[in-house]
This record gives structure tokens, sequence and C-alpha cells, in this order.
């Protein structure tokens, strides 16, 4: 079986494996307090231009966003979110699990629209019942996001001011952040990220790490005691240098992008060849996932030899299913997927 | 200036003060222990028809949501509401404070159709990921509705069934239950929300109370222990005998509904006066709320000499408002008010 | 059966229930918005001269300690509190039910040391694992304690000095404050509190009111957004302005204080009583709380005409129990009770 | 600088790392669903011959005892431990931060009493006022101990039976089970644990593994939808097989064991050394961790070339330190340890 159901089914890339095979027999101090985390919060920081910014490391996901929104927001607030957003659909309450709404707005392309977050602050402040309905304090969205379209960075500059004028926290799960940066239309860097948000993380679980995420954090006021929050929830890694030593393999001499637009790279043969065959892409993109919606006939024969994910019915007879390429997919095999569609669609 | 804004802004009926004023004097054992507590807890489960029902009080509507759903769900489960439902809209996010999702689902109407729940439960029961998804586990709704609207007998059972199958508990914010239960389309009684809810609430606060809700739990596993949170939510009044007291009042004799079927008739002429006016009610209703959008000409000179809410702008020149009638509406206000829209409206 | 078991048996004081009784009629905005509780803020804040803290109006204690608790503190905070300390024995857990520790110092009167809260802050901030332990932020005393003690003026001093020179909140809940300020003993007034608390709150439940507490809160960054959090613990009452209308009538005149010292001057002739007849009190005080250690054997027969309060077991044979005056007893009550006593130990 | 502050200062057992190395290029399904998670669950059940245990595998520690306690307790209910236990005092308040109450008994060597526990619960339940105080459900035992002190099978025995009594859980926090199962002076197996405990987990962060410990959980009702509370709290690994391939290293052929008495071995050199340099432990003991007091000069002077861990002033010259063995501990730094030892003592 050959799978592009999703992006983290290999353990990591082996520049990272290589590195922290080196460090046997090395004793380090714990918690993330070691010289191998410091180099690499250093090296994210040169990335992001930012010398001020706060870096730490977690473990997953989930783990870092319930943190970075924890750390955040006081009881009677809430994060706005794209109905398609993580934090509301797959992460098991894990937000309201630490007392906040997620605040929705309807999202065909997993984007939130400055307007939709400007108007729930408007219609919440000035309700003569204000004090009834959660008070939006931060923006979450994920670049790229769960449909693998992207934020351009007029838009990131356009949200980015809607928050600074609105009081706003803006906060970007970037999961696949790698995938994002080394896409073909991407124009935003690290650099724009770090000037733009309040909070971001730069996924290494799907991008060629065994585990871990790097969380940057321009904002002092939610930077203030972020370790005690790491600790509380369950994040704090007790031998923290592995997730130092996995990002210093992935952010020396660029790795990271490199690798990122392999898997890019990858996904566009996909398209292509998609395209080619007539098949329409459920929403554009040039990251990592493609959604497309295939005849159910075609994916039944095309399941006994490769994984993808469901998303959900197109209608009777067609289902969208999402590709996913990663740093570990190799060309063979994806010249075996596209056969197998271009075979399949005779 | 005359208040048709909401149904809470009198003291009590003279009924429930008389009661509490000949208490004065007399000495109880406190936070609801006493004999007052007990002996309307017996009425309330008489009316239910539902002798093992567990009876307690509360003072207000949200602490009283929040005290059920605590009480009721495990920290990965959510409860299903109506996106205009009030535990969704109007709590300053109090469910999400107690660790909980609340699951959406639009409704022009207030209402949840058992349909959208089932969807809800199959969509999650059945995914892949079923363990990132937040597990529905409650369905909540209001009757009347926050839109005045109500659900009819079949509705209910339908629900039931629905909940029943599906393994949801049913629970119903009714903190208007009185105007309800008096309206003249109405056919559902406490006998039957006993038998049909796993939980639900009776108003007072709304309804000819000082203060105070009754909450009525048929299903034990919901009323276990449930003084427990009561006390731990900040929802245990110290002098609890002065809600037996009110409900004692208000349920000997059927108080309660002769009370809420005037306000209900009050509002009838309201309605009645709009048709004939030619203004379209925003939702059919037969409740003490009244939803019509008027022309901000109108509502302006109104204003000068009426109180009303504002609900949402209907379109450029005409705004959706809100008229409210209670226990302690007299007629001659509604005669006063029906004369100025009748006056303003040639 | 002759109540002394606690201070919270009787409804109110007459002149609260007339103050509610003359508002029957009259129509107010919910929600604590109305002029009645403008009004008693006003005086709220003349008594304290203290003309820039914000005062709110909640119903009971335990709500008042989460709300203010919940407002004060980031996630990873806790409050200090003497093991005694209701927040620790009294509230079901209702603290950590918003998530914070309640960190003890052990107090055999009922009172926090600064000693023993600085020695917390040190320990914990001068720790190697600091990230590691609950930041301690906040400060919790009662005054009078659960013990019925009393923190003199030098003692209140010593604690805000040393508040502020950790960087803690100090807190008060004067759940009976008014027996506080009326006793013999004392030397703080409530400009005292307002000039050393970040927050405090003054009970009316105990003290003349049928329910309500005064949230007085002189340091803006824990009043920032106070209503929110009032609305989404339950503690917003709907019909607010019954609030604002008892504590007119109590701080009208100094009602307050004059039934707190009524209440005291009754528990000094019980006092007296105790002494004469040879008994030991377990605590000095001169608050409206005598503990006292008695014979099993006089307990039992006390007990088929008077209620008090079993606290703990002395020895084989002796029982600690506390008597309860309030605003309520009356003379003729307390003389049976003293003769009693003496009847009963002959 | 050699390390005895610590058993978590070195990546990992070579045998996990070659496992883990091996699994590059393959490709696993996510969250622990792939074979190597079953197979190690499988390996763990035989072990504990509880062949209807749930078995899961976590991060670390901290996520493991907040999921366990909050998938066990409904909100009123807290958990007692001994006030030296892990998750009172360093774990930054996790215990709280999802609601529940840490309920403390006094303890020299870290252990809870089974007469201790019993105490609480009928204090609680007997009381006038239970409803007021938080009830008590689980009790949280760490064995061995933080400070290195072990249950013996009797003792467990005691506290399993009284906990069943009383409708208490056990659950026994194992983070370094391993050298407590190897200890000389231990007579309880993992069949014992999984017998008489509710719940327990079997550490692999501080014995032999890169991160990760074993949740046993012999009891239905705390094992249902535990993987929702895992993702919920931010503790399921993307990339599961990790920890099933580490933990197939370790539980095959005994690995566990092995590594684990060889530390325990190198801790009872230190110990001799120190017994006869006629130093008193701190307590006794016999697995890999040493408290003993020592003098401030001869620390200072140790501290130039090992680490230690201070724990706290003994007297104004001497200072409580904890020594630390591990998997992987050599012998020869244990005999320069001691070597320095006896030569800073002469």
């Amino acid at each position: 079986m050959l799978y592009f159901n999703n992006d983290y089914n290999e353990i990591c890339h082996p520049a990272v494996l290589k590195k922290i095979s080196e460090s046997a027999g090395l004793q380090n101090p714990g918690y993330g307090t070691d010289s191998c985390c410091a180099r690499a919060a250093e090296l994210v920081r040169k990335k992001c231009a930012a010398p001020n910014a706060v870096v730490h490391f977690l473990v997953g996901g989930t783990q870092t966003n319930l943190t970075v929104i924890a750390a955040s927001l006081r009881p009677h607030q809430g994060v706005i979110a794209a109905d398609s957003g993580h934090v509301n659909v797959h992460e098991t309450g894990a937000i309201e699990a630490t007392g906040h709404k997620v605040i929705l707005v309807p999202s065909r392309d997993g984007k939130v629209r400055p307007e939709q977050a400007a108007k729930i602050v408007e219609s919440q402040s000035l309700s003569m019942d204000a004090e009834h309905i959660v008070q939006p304090k931060m923006v979450y969205i994920s670049n790229p996001t769960e449909y693998g379209t992207m934020y351009s960075l007029a838009e990131l500059e356009a949200l980015s001011a809607m928050c600074k004028e609105k009081g706003l926290y803006l906060y970007v799960d970037g999961a696949r952040m790698g995938y994002g940066l080394a896409a073909k239309g991407n124009d935003a860097t690290l650099v724009d990220y770090a000037r733009l948000c309040d909070a971001f993380y730069i996924g290494g679980t799907k991008v060629g790490a065994m585990f871990g995420e790097i969380v940057v954090i321009p904002n002092p006021s939610i930077a203030e005691d972020f370790r005690y929050l790491m600790k509380q929830r369950g994040g704090m890694l007790a031998k923290g240098w592995l997730l130092g030593l996995q990002f210093e393999a992935l952010f020396e001499d660029d790795l990271y992008l490199q690798i990122s637009a392999h898997a890019d790279k990858m996904a566009d043969q996909i398209r292509t060849t998609l395209a080619d065959l007539g098949y329409k892409l459920y929403l554009p993109g040039d990251t990592n996932q493609i959604f497309v919606s295939l005849p159910d006939t075609l994916l039944a024969e095309l399941g006994k030899e490769f994984t993808y994910a469901n998303w959900e019915k197109a209608d009777e007879n067609n289902t969208v299913v999402r590709f996913c390429t990663s740093w570990a997919t190799v060309q063979e095999n994806v010249d075996k997927l596209c056969n197998a569609l271009v075979h399949l669609s005779k």
C-alpha cells in the first residue's frame, strides 16, 4: 500500500534522525533549558528577523494551539476561526476545555476574511448586551488552511491591520507552514509572519521532524510566563533537547524549505495529471494537499493500492478526497499514482 | 416610559411578595434543606406526574444551564443547540467556561430539528477521526425559543425519540415555560416534559417570581450529586427557602399558568393590532414575545414613550424589534401601545 | 427550636423588606444597570472613601469568591489561603473548578501571616523548577475569619505591604464584614479596606440582607470587564435592582453597622456566660461567632431546645461547637440560651 | 560535568534508538492506530496478566496524570495525594486546570496511608455540609515515590482494599516504575498493579525511552472514551508508532527490568559509600534516587564536577540533596562520584 492519505506517515527526514542519533551518550539538562534548544531558537529568530521574539518548542499541534490560546485570553474572551478550522473541527474541543469559545465564521476555502472578524467585533462591542456575549480577542487562522489554500501576503497584511485596529491578537497555525512557504504562489516569508502576527507556529511534525512544533511569539503579552502554561498543559517535553536537535537539523541550510518544495512539486505533478484527465479540483492551491472530486468507481479501484483521505460526498456517484504528499514522498510512488489515475480514467 | 422590552422589569407577583413577607421572623435551615423547598418540590413533582424526578431550585437561568450541562457531560462531550440558543449567544461563553463545546445547528426560528441533531451524531460517530471530534451527548432546546416560537408536542416527541435512539440527553431551557404552557397553540404539558426530557427547567424569574428557576431532572444519572454541582458553581442560595416560598405561591392554585395566560393574551392583542396594520411578524407565535419588522421612522417616535428591544436590521429603513409582555403587563399600557402603533402608522 | 447554628436563618431586616416591597409595580432595566444599583454603589464608594473603586453586587459568597478569583488570575497562578479558608474547605472546589490552585498555609486561628505568604512566593520564584510550580498571585483572607477571629489594622497593613512587595493581590472575603467592623476590638474601617486591598467584598446575606454581597475593586486590573465574568459564571442577577435596593436600605443611616453591633453584643453576653461557667473559648474573638468546647452530655440536653453547629471533637467527652448570633437575634432568646447553659452546667 | 541530578538526561537506550532508526522509510497510520502500538499494548497486557486492560501510550508524565484524572472524575470530585505528590508540587497546577482539587495528606516519606485517605472520605461524607466539600473519588500515589521510597505489596493491598471499600479509584504514577520493580526490597509485580489499581502508568521517559509512558487501565469506567481525552488534552502523538516501537524494544526480553536493575545497583553503590562515610540518608530506599544530607562545604566542591539536585536546607550548614542514577549511568562515573565523596569527606 502506498500512502497518500496524510503527511505524517513516515518517521522523519534522515538528517533529523542523524542529529538525534549522534546525540546518544551526551547528557543534557531537561525541559528545554539546554543549548540545543537555545541554538535552534536563535536560528528561528534569525529566519524571522525577530531578535526579540520568544521561541518555544512543543510536541504537537493541538497542544500548541490550546497552550497559545490559554496563554492569550482572559476567561470571557474567545477566538474567531473559520468553521473548517482545526481548533473547531479536529481537536475534540481542546479550546473549549481551556474555557474559551471558538467563534465561527463560515468559510468555503478555509480562510477568515478581515471583514468577517471585524463584523463579529463590532456586533459584540456595540451590543446593548455586550457583557452577555463572548468578547472576541483573537483571530485564529491556519496557513496553509485545512483545504490546502493559502493567504497571500496582501491578505495577511489586511488581516493583521484589522486585528490591530480592533484590538485582536492574530495567531497562525502553521502545521504545514513549510509547504506554504515553498509553494509556487506564495509571497509571504517568516519575516512577514513575525511582523504581522502576535503568535504563530511553524510545524515540524508534518514537515520532516519526528515530532515538534516551533512557537514564535512576537507579542510579549502572550509570551509572559509561557513556559508555565506549557508545563501545566502537559506540553513541556522532559528531554526538550530532542526538539532543539530536530529544528537545528531542519533550519540549518534551509533543509526545511527544500524538503517542503519537494513535496509541493510532487503535489503539482498529481494536480497536473488530474487536470489533464479533466477532473476538477475542489479548491485551487499549490501546497502539498490536493482536494478533488473523483468517481466512486475509480476510487474503489485506486484504494486497492493507494491510500487517500475521504473528505465528503460530492454527489451520489462522486466523493471529494484528499491526496497528500510530504517531504518523504518519492518520485517513483507519485509516478505510480499518476499512472493509476490515468489508467483508471480510461 | 412604559417597558415592553423584556419580561423581567418588575419585582414579582403580589402573591409571591406576600408569601415572602409573611415569612419574616421565621427561622429556617439553609441551602434549600428547609420544608418550604420540600413542599414546593413536591408540588412540582405532582404537576409533572413524576414522583421520582429530582427537583432543585436555582436563582437564574444561565446558572441553571451551566450547572445542568456541567453535571451531565464528560469532558469530551458537547451539547447541540440552535445557533440562536441562549447558551450560544447570551451567556458569555458560560458553557465553554465549564469546558464543553456548544455544537451549532442553523435555525431561523430558534428550533433544533431531530434530523439536524441526528446528522451531527452520525457524522461524528462514523468519522474515521471520531476521537478528534467533540462527542455530542446532549440536545439543548429552549421552549418557547428565543424567538417566541414553540415546539409542538409532536415535535417534542420526535426530538425525544431521536435522542433516545442516538444516546443523547434532551434538556429544555424553560426560562419562559409558563408563557409557552399557556399559549393558545400549545399542546404539551409539564407531564409531557417530565416524560420526554432528561432534564428541564421551569422559569420563575420571567414568570412572576422575584428570581428563581425550578430544575426538574427525571434522569437519575444527571441528578446524581447535583447539589454538589450547584454549590461548586455558586448557585446554591444560602436562604434557599426564599425559592421554595416563591414557587409554593406560584404553583398552588395554578397561579403560574393564570398569570402566564394573561401575558399571552396581552401579546395577542399587540399581534392583532400589528396584523391589522399590515405589519408582518418576523416569525409566527402566540407566546409573550412578538418579533416584528417596523419602519425606523415609526420606531423613533414610538421609542419616546415605550421601550422595545432592537433585534436586527431588516433592511435600510426597517428594523426587527421585540415587544415583550409579562405577568405584570396591565391592560391600560397595552391599549396605549396599540393606540400609538395605530396612530403612528397613519 | 431556637436557632444559634448560623447567621442566615431569617429572611432579612425589616428595612430591607420594606424597601423591596415599596418597589412593587415599578419598572427597572435589568442586570444591575438600574439607578438603585448606581445609588447603592455610590453610597459604598463614599463609605470607602474610594471614588474610583469599581463596585458590583452579587447574590452569594461562593459566587463572589470564584468570580473575583477567576477575574484576577492567569491560568498558571494560584491563590494563597489559610487551610481553614472558606475557598479551601466549603465551596466544593469552586476555585479549582475555575482552574486555579488554592495554595494552603496552616493556621490555627484562621489567619494568614505575611511571612507565610512571603515564604511561598520566595520558595516558588527562587526554585530552579519555578515553572513547574503554581505561581502565587493572590492572598485570600476572610475577615472576620471562619473562626470569628479578626485581623487588626496593623495586621492588614502588614499583609498589604507584603503583597505589594511580592506582587500579590490582596483579596478579603467579608461575608461577615459587618460583624467585624462593629466588634469591640476592631480598629479597621471600610476606608482601610479600600486603601489596603485589591478587592474585597462586604457581605449582605449574613448581615441583614435577603441575599447579596458587595464587591469593591480598588485595583483596575481586576475590575476590567468584571461584568463579563459575573455573567459567565452565572452571577448576574436579572432583576439586579433587588440588590441595589437592599444595600441602599443597609447603607443609608449606617443600619449595616447598627445591626452588626447588636449581634456582636448578643454574642458578648453568651461569651461572658460561658466564661463565667468556666468554659474555655476555642479561640478569642468578639464578633458574632463563638467557638467553645462543651461536654457532650450538656450538648445533648441543650440540643433539645437550641441549635448550634458541631465543629470538631475536642476529646472523648467534649466537642467544639459554634454558636452564632445575627442581626435577627433577639435578647429574649439569648437570655434563654444563657439560662440553659447555666442550668445545664450545675 | 557528570550528571547525577536527574534520570532523564540522556536520549534513550541504544535498543530503543535502533528500533526507531530501523523504522525509517516505513509508512504507518497515525495517532496510535498502528500495528507497533497494538503489539506493544499486547506485550504490556501479557506482563500484567490483564488481558482486558486498556493500554494507551502518552508522551509525558504530567500529561498522563492530568488525562487520567480528567477521565476519571466528575466536576465536584477530587483526588487525594501526599503533599509531596508530583500532581501537587511539580505540575504547575495541571490537575486544578482540569477543574479538580488535589486533597492533601501530610507525608514525610511520600506515601499515602490507607487510614489517611479513609479519614478524608469519612469526614467528607459524614459532614452535615457534605455537598459543600469536594468529594474524594481517587487516591493518587507515586511508586516509587518522589522520595525514592516504595510501597510494599502489603501496603498496596491495604490501600487497594480501603479504596474498594470507600468507593475510591486507586491510581499509581509509575514515572519510575522500573526502578521500583527492580529494587532489592520490592515484592510487587506488574500483575499486582493490574490487579490492585484502577489505572496506573509505567514510565518510559525516565527508564530507557526517548519519551513515553504506558497507561494501563484495568477499570473500564475510566477507560471509556479515553482516546477522546488524550486528543483533547494535547496528548495524542501524531506519529504514535514511535511510542509503540520504543515500548516494544523495552518490553521484549525484559530489557526494561534489566536496565532498571542496573540503575538501582549503581545507586546502591552510592548509598553504601555514603553510609560508610557516616552520612545519614534522609529516607531509606533502594531505588535509583538517593536523598541525603551533606555539608554545604562538601557540596560546593562536589558541584564543580558533578551535578546533583538541591532538595531543601537541612540546617545552617547542611543541605538535603538528591543523587539520581539511571539506565544510562556508567560504572566509571559512579566510581568517580564515590571517590570524590570519599576524598571530600576526609
